[in-house]
C-alpha cells in the first residue's frame, strides 16, 4: 500500500481550525449534527478523538494554490468549501440510499432523524458559498460559480444514480457519466478551485480541471472496487455491499454488458426480488470477474491515472506540486480503504 | 382586501423566463420534480396553466433595484435567485414536516418520494448561488454572500421550529426570533439584493434590509392569523390546520404566555397525546383569542409594517419606489391567503 502523502496529513490540521470555525457558526442544533457527521463528537455531543479523514478534497485544493504559484494558505476558503460541499452529499445520500453506517458510525440520520439530517445538509451547503464568497479577491465569485456547478453536477449523478435502482439495462457509457458527475465534478472543481482563488489564467485552470475529471474517474473505479472486493475492516461496509444492494456499479455494469454468457447470469441474479444470500454474494462477485468487470475497471482505473498525469504535464507546474498531485492519485488509486 | 400591487403582477412575467431558464439547466430527473413543485407541470410532467404564485420575493427584489436607482432589469438574477431560495425551503420543509399538500396540490414528496425531492431542493439551493454569480458587476458576491447568509438564518429558523415541537414551553421572544430567522432573514435579504447587485452603499442597503425585517415578522404574523382563522378555500390548507398539527404559531404561543386563565386550558389541549377532534380545534381556536394571541398578533402585525415604513422613509427613496414598497407591505399583511 502507498503511503499517505505529506500533503494530505499536513493538511488535515491546516484546514481542520477553518472548517471547526465555518461549522461553529450553525445554530447550535443543526451544528450538533454536522459535527456528530463530521466525526468531532459522539452521539451525546461530546468531543471524540477522530481517526482523521482523507482530507483528499482539501488536499488538492491547497495543491492547485500552489500550482498558480500562490501559498497553500490563499486556498483555505476553497479548501473548506469543497469539504463542506462533499460532507453535505454524504450527508443527503446517506438519507436517500437508505445508508446506516458511515464511516464504522451509525450514518447522521439514524441518529438525529431524517428532518433534522435534511436540514444539516442544507446548511453545510449554504455555508460552503458563504465561507467560498469571504475569500479575498476577484477570485472567489469565480470559485464560488465552478463550485456551483459542480454541486449541481452532483446533484445530477446522483439523481441518475437514484435512477438505475429503478431499472434493469443500463449502457458502460451512462454509468461512467454518471460517475463523471456524481465523483469526478467536485474532485475536478477541487483541484482547480485555489488556482481559480488566485486568478489563474483558463488554460492552467482547465488543466487542473482535467487532472481532477481524469483522478474522478479512477477514484470512484477503485471505489467501486473496494466496494465488492475490499475488505470490510479497511473499507467500514460490509463486506460485498455493493452486491448485498444490488448497486449498478461500474465492475457490475461492465460485466451485464460483456456479452458474455456471465453477464446473463449477472443479470438474472440482479433482477430477483429477493435479498442476496451469502452463496449468492460469492456467486455474484465470481459472475462480475468472469464477465470481465473487475479486470476491466482495474485497466481503466489505470488509463484514467494515466490520462490525469498527462494533464498535469500540460499545465507546466513546478516538480515539487506535480510530483505531490501524482502522489495522491497514486493514494486514491492504490489504496485498500 | 387590498389589490394585488402592480410591481407585483407585472414581476411574474419578468422573472418567470429567467427563472425558467435557470431551472431548465438541471438534469431531467431533477427538473421534473423542481418543475412540478413550482407549479409549471402536473404530476405527469404535463405543462399546466398555473395560477401565478405571489412571486412576492422578486417584486420585492426588482424594487430594491430602483431604490438604487438601477433599472429593475438588473436585479433579475437577484429575483430568481431568491425565488429558488424559496422553492428550495418550501420543498424540503414539506419533507421535514410531512406536509402532505402544498398549494392544493400533492406536495412533491408524496408525488416523487423523498429522494428525489431532497434533491431537487438540493439543486434548487445550489442554482440560486450560480444564477446570481452570473450577474454582471462586483455587487454579485456581496449579493450572494448576503443570500447565503440569509439561508443559514433560514434554517435555524426551521432547526429551531422543529425543536418547538418536542417542547413544552416557549417564550414568545424564542417564537419572534425564530420567525425573524425562518420568514424575515430570505425577505430582508430580497428587499436589498437589487440595492446590492448595484453596488449601492451600505446604508442604504442596510435601510432596505430593516424594511424587509420588519416586513417579515408582519407577514409571518399575518400567515399565522391564517393558519388559525383563514379560509381553507384561499389559504389552500385545511381549516385550524396550524392548531390541527399543534403548531407553535405566534398566536398560539402569545396567549400560553399570557398568564391568562386560557393559556393554563390552552396548554393542557395542547399537551394531548391524541390528535383533537373538530370540537377540541373549535376550543382550542377560542382559547388562542381569549388568551389575547389573535388581538396581540394583530397589532404587532400593524406595529411591524409601521416599523418597517419607518426605514423606508429613513432610506429616501423616490416616492413612486417607496409608494410600490408600501403597497406591497399592505397587500401582505392584508391578504386573506
Amino acid at each position: 500500500m502507498t503511503t499517505v502523502p505529506v500533503s494530505m496529513t499536513d493538511v488535515r490540521e491546516l484546514v481542520d481550525g477553518a472548517l471547526r470555525a465555518a461549522v461553529g457558526r450553525l445554530d447550535p442544533r443543526t451544528y450538533r449534527v454536522a459535527a456528530y457527521h463530521l466525526g468531532w463528537t459522539d452521539t451525546e455531543g461530546h468531543p471524540r478523538t477522530a481517526p482523521a479523514g482523507k482530507a483528499l478534497r482539501p488536499a488538492l485544493a491547497l495543491l492547485s494554490a500552489r500550482a498558480a504559484g500562490a501559498p497553500q494558505e490563499s486556498a483555505l476558503p476553497g479548501a473548506v468549501a469543497v469539504e463542506l460541499v462533499h460532507a453535505f452529499s454524504l450527508l443527503h445520500d446517506d438519507i436517500m440510499d437508505g445508508d446506516r453506517i458511515r464511516r464504522h458510525r451509525p450514518a447522521a440520520w439514524t441518529v438525529y432523524g431524517e428532518p433534522a439530517a435534511i436540514l444539516a445538509g442544507d446548511a453545510l451547503l449554504a455555508l460552503a458559498g458563504e465561507v467560498l464568497l469571504e475569500a479575498p479577491g476577484q477570485g472567489s465569485a469565480r470559485a464560488a460559480r465552478a463550485l456551483a456547478v459542480a454541486t449541481r453536477r452532483l446533484i445530477a449523478g446522483q439523481s441518475l444514480d437514484l435512477d438505475f435502482e429503478t431499472r434493469q439495462h443500463i449502457s458502460l457509457e451512462e454509468c461512467q457519466s454518471m460517475a463523471a458527475d456524481k465523483t469526478a465534478a467536485l474532485l475536478e472543481c477541487s483541484c482547480s478551485i485555489g488556482a481559480v482563488l488566485d486568478g489563474a489564467p483558463e488554460p492552467l485552470a482547465d488543466a487542473l480541471a482535467s487532472f481532477g475529471a481524469d483522478l474522478g474517474a479512477a477514484f470512484q473505479l477503485v471505489d467501486d472496487l473496494l466496494g465488492i472486493w475490499g475488505d470490510s475492516a479497511t473499507t467500514g461496509k460490509p463486506t460485498l455491499s455493493d452486491l448485498r444492494s444490488r448497486k449498478m456499479s461500474l465492475p457490475v455494469v461492465a460485466a451485464l454488458n460483456s456479452g458474455t454468457p456471465a453477464s446473463e447470469l449477472l443479470a438474472e441474479l440482479y433482477a430477483r426480488p429477493e435479498p442476496p444470500d451469502e452463496d449468492e454474494l460469492a456467486e455474484t462477485a465470481r459472475l462480475v470477474e468472469m464477465g470481465g468487470g473487475k479486470a476491466w475497471a482495474e485497466a481503466e482505473a489505470g488509463r484514467r491515472v494515466e490520462c490525469a498525469a498527462d494533464h498535469l504535464a500540460e499545465a507546466g507546474l513546478p516538480d515539487a506540486v506535480r510530483n505531490e498531485f501524482l502522489h495522491i492519485a497514486d493514494f486514491v488509486t492504490c489504496r485498500d480503504h
